[in-house]
């Protein structure tokens, strides 16, 4: 039968999209891939996993099998508190719901608040996997300006005055795709803005835990708690294939995200959350992360001191404290589609920056950036060094090539 | 901040149902509850975990820890194949669809398919959670009558010509909430009927594996399988905690529900995945199946042969061949909110029918039978004979003095 004549509305805006086909290939086995945002098998603990599962079989028996309810597993939830708080996250148990991943959170907030054609305020770029939670909610998308300091105060300002914003999603700290950090005295900036505009903030924080030099920021939540739905994640320091995300809202918002869960998935899958409730109540997450961050850090050196060995005049890059990525942005004039090409037949991929930015269909923002096709993101996480380093030598090259051609052209 | 003022328009639909309070007093351990779906502790493979886990660990390592693919982690879907060819559902693995519980493929298929207004067609009465995932995408609904045989194909027939339907659902093995079976003779007829006005069944089948009396009858799949969406589930024979739906559809609906879910969860926890086919693969479900069913048998039984025994004149009720549920119809005039009242107050928990109506708020769907309000629903399979016994005892006598004072006033 012919399924096309019977998609809702909001199907088409879910194309399947570019960068679905750009991942695809980089996953291809003989392709070194930069392009993907994967944290590193070796950082799993999987030689932790029999034991806790002992002990999940042990203290909860057959709960740890059956539907459990629909805002999370008591003892994860208890677990987070200490976590959440080491983290300038300050609050109960009853505001911690568990999701399906991020997404899962994302998803929710969706679907709780956004009608068709309310506004989202995104940074330009921003996360994708948040664009894809919001679009099939029909939501138009207003981009705030980012630097090196992260997301412009005053373009926030400016975005929430002209009205219809009915929510803000950012990544303050590394953020996906530049690392970039917000820093302290604009994250007291937008909490004053929040607060003035009585303002609601999504306020996305899964990389904060891998820092691999400076100091802890405060997350905007700690700021501003009452007009902050806080997101995170184990996805980075345990698992990403548990899928558990972790949302802390404020009642209100918290019960109705529980209800808008509730039809989705029921409740977040109960062994994966009692075997997390096992790895942060047995300390483990605490012991392992020191190793974690180590065993990232000369990938991130790895990848910057390459780029500064090996970059034409003109490309600038994000200096990220912590994260999983580096955000390069090329001389004017440098067609970051045609790099990706012309690496990819040398076997390298990354991911051309304007599939990040909102406008960028099927989403629907503002206009693109001058200088937004000319960038494009690199992961560091998922590669070892010495690859990191030929890869990046290799897209130097094709830039370097590239200038070459549109100088003498 | 006022977070009423952000809601979606969607999001008043989803207001909290009255079924959750029943649940939620109904789950308090001073409350013999028939009112849940609850499967038993003690069918779930406890002291299978280990060695699943084991397994695991040694063929996948970390890939069991890490993202996975959203169309689902291939060799539990490979592993399907056989188990499902063994229902009646032949199909290919790129066809086989691994989503977050049977919720989630409802919501992915609300999603994809459903704009406000389009018309769903249900049973009356039909199961909960399929009303829950599909109202945020605000259809209405059309209710599709039903009797002892299952939905009655004529009114399924004039439903779909009178035009606007987008899907029909349907539960059609030991349905949920009235433990029903569409005779096979219907089975074809419904075929027939999705045929002829080229539509699109979702069938739902998470119970025909708990068959007590009688024989295996095929999926609708089996005999229109371009027109079915076949849906089913590990929940029921597995484990309901790991959050394991499974869904069979043709290449383009499968390439349409695939965004969806990517959007909503990423992909489905891996792990929770990688045990699932080693419990499949292992030949585990088939070695556990039979016990299960036994285990169960006494319990339909006990609560078959005590309404038999206790029930006063003129109540009616099914008389499932399988699955979890019983219903029961009251004389006229019996008001079953009221019932439940008095048997809560005597510690005895079951759902009162008009819960279960796509009409009753906050769905959207025609009238509500006129017996509908002295329904209910019992579950029988989260305790043991002897307390379903005596619930049920508790609640005839109820009944009986329900209609003794009708009768006087």
């Amino acid at each position: 039968m012919d399924f096309h004549r019977l998609l809702a509305d909001r199907t088409e805006r879910m194309e399947a999209s570019a960068i679905r086909e750009i991942l695809k290939v980089a996953s291809q086995p003989e392709v070194v891939s930069l392009a993907g945002g994967l944290p590193a098998a070796e950082s799993f603990p999987l030689d932790l996993l029999p034991g806790l599962l002992d002990a999940v079989v042990r203290k909860y028996g057959a709960a740890s099998l059956q539907y459990d309810a629909s805002e999370g597993f008591m003892p994860l939830r208890e677990a987070l508190l200490p976590h959440l708080a080491a983290r300038g996250v300050t609050t109960t148990v009853d505001q911690v719901l568990i999701t399906s991943g991020s997404q899962g959170a994302l998803d929710g907030i969706g679907k709780t608040f956004l009608s068709p054609g309310d506004i989202v305020a995104v940074e330009a770029p921003t996360y994708l996997g948040a664009l894809q939670a919001f679009t099939p909610y029909q939501p138009r998308y207003a981009q705030v300006e980012a630097d090196d300091d992260g997301l412009v105060p005053a373009s926030l300002d400016a975005v929430l005055s002209a009205g219809g914003v009915k929510l803000i999603y950012a990544v303050p700290t590394f953020q996906n795709p530049t690392g970039r950090t917000l820093s302290i005295e604009r994250r007291h900036r937008v909490a004053e803005i929040l607060r003035r505009h009585d303002a609601l903030l999504v306020e996305d924080d899964p990389y904060s835990d891998l820092r691999y030099v400076g100091e802890r920021v405060p997350p905007i939540h700690s700021l501003a708690p009452d007009h902050v739905i806080y997101l995170t994640t184990l996805s980075k320091t345990f698992s990403p294939g548990l899928r558990l995300g972790v949302c802390v809202a404020s009642p209100e918002a918290f019960r109705w995200l529980v209800i808008a869960r509730q039809g989705v998935d029921l409740h977040t899958g109960t062994l994966g959350q009692a075997l997390a409730s096992e790895y942060l109540a047995g300390g483990y997450l605490d012991e392992r992360l020191p190793g974690i961050v180590e065993f990232y850090r000369p990938r991130r050196e790895a990848m910057l001191t390459t780029l500064e060995r090996t970059m034409p005049e003109g490309v600038r890059w994000t200096q990220p404290e912590g994260g999983m990525f580096i955000w390069v942005t090329g001389p004017a004039g440098l067609d970051a589609d045609r790099l990706y090409e012309a690496t990819l037949a040398r076997g390298v991929a990354f991911v051309p920056g304007r599939h990040f930015y909102a406008d960028a269909p099927p989403h629907d923002g503002g206009g693109l950036p001058a200088d937004a096709t000319s960038t494009f993101r690199m992961n560091f996480t998922a590669a070892e060094p010495a690859v990191i380093e030929r890869a990046v030598e290799v897209i130097a090259e094709a830039m370097h090539e590239a200038l070459r051609a549109q100088a003498s052209s």
